[in-house]
């Protein structure tokens, strides 16, 4: 028997993980490190960071790194997230019969929280349809939709109205979504706030939220909108890498 | 000069707690702790109990409750809300003034994340506006709808698709909000779901997130919808208050 804890781990600020999180790292007997490419390296190098930190001496813990498949690119979005689910699920299910041939507790460091856009659980549930005796455990972590929020120092929702939380491409093709007075964009490949209207839009922008090379630009699409597009392609090339994340809203949150 | 924390600590279990956020504990002058009235004094007892456990002795922090200014219950909403807040910075204008009239740290426990659904940041802004000099800092915190997805062990987003994230009001309002595949509903006076068409509807519900007595709930409207409506009826009976949020979609998430 598995028991397998997925612990937001927060997105770059090693004080945002919980104590709740440093627990579940300590109570593992098996850490998965997934490594992401070379552009990505830091990232690995924060979970390392994270691990070397907070797991208490002597280590008894095994921390094994394994390269993630990566997701091909092909048009057919939906089809190829399955292909990559499947083949991370593969992975995982390899690493933990070789690590832990008699059952024993698995911790997977999730960048953020486990609940927004990621892909662990629907991972887990594959794993335990395909017959794999699995006990799940969720640790919330903090978000990057929090981070951006706390940095700004701004609420994420006007007062007494709702927020609508989607990706770069769903802003793309259906604009400012009807019911709500904020939005929080996510997983843009880049300015798709600028299918907006420019002048009535307020936009508070972050990227690499959490980390030492955190960037915050906020004002009026009309004032600022090309001036993210073009820091953010500065800084993808600078650091070979760029996450970023946006909140919008028709007028002033405060 | 003041420097406000505002604390995110989480929705009831001690853990959630980040290391950033003890780190702000311990850094403050002053603590200020908000008395909601007899019926929530599990809420009240839970701060204090945070307070004991997480600052580090020699205690040299000042523990200062006071009791929160109720806000009115009249039809115009917005108009209530606006005097309640203007009530409460003129008390934490006055606590300032007479625990550190020389400045330094205030810290604030803020329940959940200080960015959803919560006043902090406003009632700090009212205070700048009116002439107080302050420095805000934000410490996030893991909010009510990441222990519901957590303890559900579900994510909060369909596949690749947008969550919506509003009150009880709004939903009896509004429906179905047009662009989302999730629902996430927080301040929900009782049963607003029940406006909704109750055969294709799946609702994961939670009450007391996080604390001992915490109590979920998951399956179609049509099946669970009057059991939810009568547990949470019971439920208040019992411990004078609850607090309950849920999360809806028109499909399974896993
Ligand atoms: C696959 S999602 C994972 C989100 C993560 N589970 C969370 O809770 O934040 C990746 C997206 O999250 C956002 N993101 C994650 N970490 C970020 C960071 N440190 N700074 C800015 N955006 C970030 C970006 O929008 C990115 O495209
Ligand atoms: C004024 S809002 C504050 C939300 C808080 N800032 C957060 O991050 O969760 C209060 C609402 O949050 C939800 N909530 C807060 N704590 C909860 C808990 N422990 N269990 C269930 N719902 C909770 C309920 O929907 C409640 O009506």
């Amino acid at each position: 028997m598995i028991t397998l804890s997925l612990i937001g781990i927060g997105t770059g600020n090693l004080d945002h993980v919980t104590l709740a999180a440093v627990r579940a790292l300590n109570n593992a007997d098996l850490i998965l490190l997934p490594r992401k490419g070379e552009a990505k390296s830091d990232l690995i190098d924060l979970r390392r960071l994270l691990c070397e930190r907070l797991l208490e001496a002597p280590v008894t813990t095994k921390i094994v790194e394994f390269d993630l498949p990566s997701r091909d690119g092909r048009k057919d979005y939906l089809g190829a997230v399955d292909d990559w689910h499947a083949a991370i699920a593969s992975v995982w299910a390899q690493l933990m019969d070789e690590h832990l041939p008699n059952g024993g507790r698995v911790g997977m460091l999730v960048w953020g929280d486990p609940s927004l856009y990621d892909s662990s659980l629907r991972i887990t549930q594959r794993l335990s349809a395909a017959g794999k005796q699995i006990d799940v455990e969720v640790v919330p972590g903090i978000t990057s939709l929090q981070v951006l929020t706390a940095e700004h120092k701004i609420p994420l929702n006007a007062l007494a109205e709702p927020v609508h939380i989607t990706t770069g491409r769903r802003l793309r093709e259906c604009g400012w979504p009807s019911d709500a007075a904020t939005v929080a964009v996510m997983l843009d490949s880049g300015g798709a706030f600028a299918t907006l209207p420019q002048d009535d839009t307020y936009i508070w922008w972050g990227a690499y939220l959490g980390m030492e090379k955190q960037c915050l630009i906020n004002g009026w699409l009309s004032d600022v909108g090309d001036q993210i597009i073009q820091r953010r392609a500065e800084l993808r090339d600078t650091h070979g890498w760029i996450m970023d994340i946006y909140l919008l809203a028709k007028q002033p949150l405060l």
